[in-house]
């Protein structure tokens, strides 16, 4: 029930729906004395606004975030850090036509089973915007890890089949036009970790990290290190041997940068698997709430993507920002 | 810290090290009410044992399960339910000669560092005798499964790149006469499921999967549904329509059964992939704890498994368990 | 660290300080369907409200709670319930005189020696205006808790030494005169509770209600049912015996209405006691943050209660709610 | 539902009825290098032990405490450390003439109605035998507190109306041989912690305390510092005034070491209530399982002690311990 929290010590918890006055975070546990600003967190959004890439949708005002508790003269406090970022492109009348209509791919159907109410406005809570959210939460996160050097990125690896720049482009417009959508993966990667990050068991790192990313909206697949490919090698090719370099602890990186999920020092980095997005601007086959047979299509005018994998990259960046500050915290005091 | 625990209101937590007295699971808040007895829990731990398979370890002995507490005339009592297995195999004498080493592919380096302790036996907590508690767990969390009829499966999907079982056979024992392993992938099905399962944005019903399939020692990847093959896919193909039919809401299944997080009815489906194991009888450089470089391969007589994937299927079996228990319990009361 | 949560399954998050823009709460977990309005939160804010008992300080402002999210229609949709409620009166130039100040009572102190941050302005975090966030979130909870006809109330049992309302306003009168404050007992009662609320062991129903109580600002003691006095009784005059009658299962309630941690269906009822509010008109010794010896007194014109007792009655009211709303959730499928 | 687990960071579980084959605590989240032995487990548990006053129940047989995991070499390894302690005094065919009776003051009839199982053996999960796991527990923690010097003490402090040892004999004395028994109050004194433990708004230092001791078996009430006192003084008495003595921050200790929820560094004190056990020699008026009239009272010759806060002195001090060493593993970190 509960289950818009993420984090144990540095803990967030996010609320709003896309079409509401606002959407906004809590973030309960961020050590004191970290000097933030509004400015650090809107840099970071502008990242994940669309419009950014030619290829995103075209919602056009920027997202603002506004800090309303938790700083004192630019400085964390250690209270909880408040901030609401207002929606304003809510012209929800485009959705009438299609309100009853189950959307394939979305989440209207399984809402309306759990909850017993049907938001027909923009998806509601299941709506990508939550992951604004996210994206400033991992703003905050970054500016603590960044006491400790620590480096974290996240960039597009694949669309659909195509590895290079210029294919995926082609493809990502070849599919715009038909009004259809692809799939992508998206890789990260985090630098200068220390060692012992993560803790064993149900807490191991890459378990915490593989959570965070299929937390995100239409994530199908997570791998850290070799990941899939790991399944077709063998033991001795696999195995990554140590050595007595204190900056290259092992000679190769098939591990991830995690053994026994506690970090080794070496990079930690994965990928993640995204779906194409559900709505698309062709007509499909449904149903109305009613169980009459129906058809939908993104009603004209409607802002998505045809790449949802694009708009995911600075959110696959924050969620491992709020990992790693997350095992950060907690790895204090294992040892006497 | 504490992080041998899994689940929210069916709770377990492990504890013991692959050469000590015992291991042992915990389960706290299982409902009360289910038969249950040593038996059910046994015959689960015996399709994990090593020997059952040709190409699985021949540790000799039987897990034995006991059940030590919450069970009252074969009745579940509410009360937390302490299962003990003895360890039976432990000569540690084997490991004296390689006691200092760092060990490709395993976690006693990042232990070290980590915890300051090198507890040179077996691997201690890091081993995968700890997996022994996940199916005993689960085969608990299974008779309360049954009751709502849930059926959970799980099987071998590929070895290598070999997907039929003849082949599968073949190259398992060709890495095995070369004293070397071969990774694999393991397939889990959830038949049954109501619709309802799983929550919103952070504790969605695959992102819970996700975190306890990657929580498996020697996993590395996750996928939900068409997983990694979504990201190759056109939001056309890759749409599940809904339909009218209350058996298949929807007319194909790439969703793996989950939307927002949460289960539409179908069949919830997807794969864990793992590495090779790391314990292989080919000699491999290292460094022992002072730096001194090495060479490590498993002493001789050591038990150890040419594919971790075969014995890893009734655990990827337990957590998909241990999830939906989870998940089930936690539904009640999300809607007045 | 991550400290400003209460409850498990209907969870709140408090943040924002007294002198901020604004303070706010986040109910995650409140089921889906129920029918809530601003105007329940702010009738249950009216009765905080400084100004509503002549004893209490004159702030004037009412607090105008908003809701932000999780509600559509009038219903709630079970996404989060984010709540805001502006500050409006934050001139903080009167504080600048004793910014210095270790202030006797206060938590001023311990927040910088735990954060290393001084915020002199009205108490930040530590300050009373947090807990109308708990009675915001409290109202909440009693719309659910309305289903069930669960009625909570709470009310004033003593000021210093008197029980009666006639010599309570009288010292109160007397100590207000003197720039003086008065501590107070403050009594709560849970009536139609249903049998079974609670967990055994370290989830019991009292435990979480004396957390709850003693979470709240100033609150020193706490007691249930028999409370204090039953460590001056015997056995054969404390033990409640049970009878056949369904509506009175014990023909005394020297329990307060639970046994071992569950409620057994009779009333449940206990006190909170609170100190005398710290912030007096008379000049008290203390140091400033640099170790010189200073007075302080509260700076002309400021608002203080001479009994926050008074204030405290909807804040227990309002745990109380908090604490059997997740009880309730909690216990449903506890047995098959 | 999952309610046997006590702590965030350094968390304890435990299990086992009093009549059942052993109980046992999982302590999960120990720092690593910790010096620990069963020895230290014992001491303490022969201070909980009956027979250890001459009014505590005369059961013969001593508590032995096994670890069975998470120790290598005298040493904590960071794994969880589970302990187990055998049942050896487990004839239950006296409790078969009372086995259908609810039990005046026991749980008996609020696990039948919550759980649906009427376990009639001693009391199962609700038997004051848990206690011994939280004292177990206790004695490691006090181990890792050791290491800060943290001092942590209990003591009777009256029995009945009785403050002064020799009536509180004599009043033992005369219940005893009553048949009957009597409540008393147990004070907690924590010397030398540092300041800045416990955390704001709903994790205070002094909430904490409050659960954990109203979590145990048969007390009724908690204060801290002044207390219900605290409710009859005014501001000018019961504030502590700062001094610049760095060894006595505060001249007087109405507080009990805690402002805002978190320690000052004075000496934490405070006292829990317990009422009169509920187990008496004398007949009472009760029912059984199916309504019909009868008379309750001990089975001849069964263990019980006329004054439960003697054998509460140990486990107030263990609990004091369990809250103490989590706020201190919580507080690293909260600044940078």
């Amino acid at each position: 029930m509960a289950s818009n929290s993420f984090g144990n010590i540095f803990k967030i918890t996010t609320w709003g729906e896309s079409h509401g006055k606002a959407i906004g975070v809590v973030i309960d546990g961020c050590p004191a004395g970290i000097e933030i600003s509004e400015k650090d967190i809107n840099l970071a959004l502008e990242k994940r606004a669309p419009g950014k890439s030619k290829f995103t949708s075209p919602r056009k005002e920027p997202d603002i975030a506004e800090i309303y508790s938790g700083v004192f003269e630019g400085i964390t406090t250690g209270a909880p850090i408040s901030i609401i970022i207002k929606n304003q492109d809510a012209d929800s009348s485009k959705y009438e036509a299609t309100k009853n209509l189950l959307k394939p791919g979305h989440a209207n159907y399984t809402y309306l089973e759990k909850y017993g109410i049907f938001d027909y406005k923009g998806g509601g809570r299941s709506s990508a915007r939550e992951t604004a959210c996210r994206v400033a939460a991992g703003a905050i996160a970054q500016k603590a890890l960044d006491l400790y050097k620590i480096k974290i990125s996240a960039k597009l690896f694949s669309v659909g089949d195509a590895l290079d720049q210029q294919p995926q482009e082609e493809l990502i417009n070849k599919v715009k036009e038909q009004g259809d959508s692809i799939g992508g993966v998206v890789e990260f990667l985090i630098e200068n970790s220390p060692v012992g990050l993560g803790d064993p068991i149900y807490e191991k790192l890459e378990a915490n990290l593989a959570k965070a990313m299929i937390s995100m909206p239409a994530s199908k697949g997570f791998e850290i290190g070799s990941g899939f490919n790991a399944a077709k090698m063998k033991g001795s090719e696999h195995n990554d041997l140590f050595t007595n370099n204190k900056n290259n602890i092992t000679s190769s990186n098939n591990s991830g940068g995690i053994l026994g999920g506690i970090s080794n020092g070496m990079d930690i980095y994965g990928r993640v698997a995204f779906k194409p997005t559900s709505s698309i601007s062709i007509s499909q086959d449904t149903v109305d709430i009613d169980g009459n047979k129906k058809t939908f299509k993104l009603p004209e005018g409607s802002r998505h993507d045809p790449c949802v994998a694009i708009r995911a990259v600075p959110v696959v960046k924050a969620m491992c920002q709020l990992v790693i500050i997350d095992a950060l915290l907690m790895n204090f005091k294992v040892k006497v």
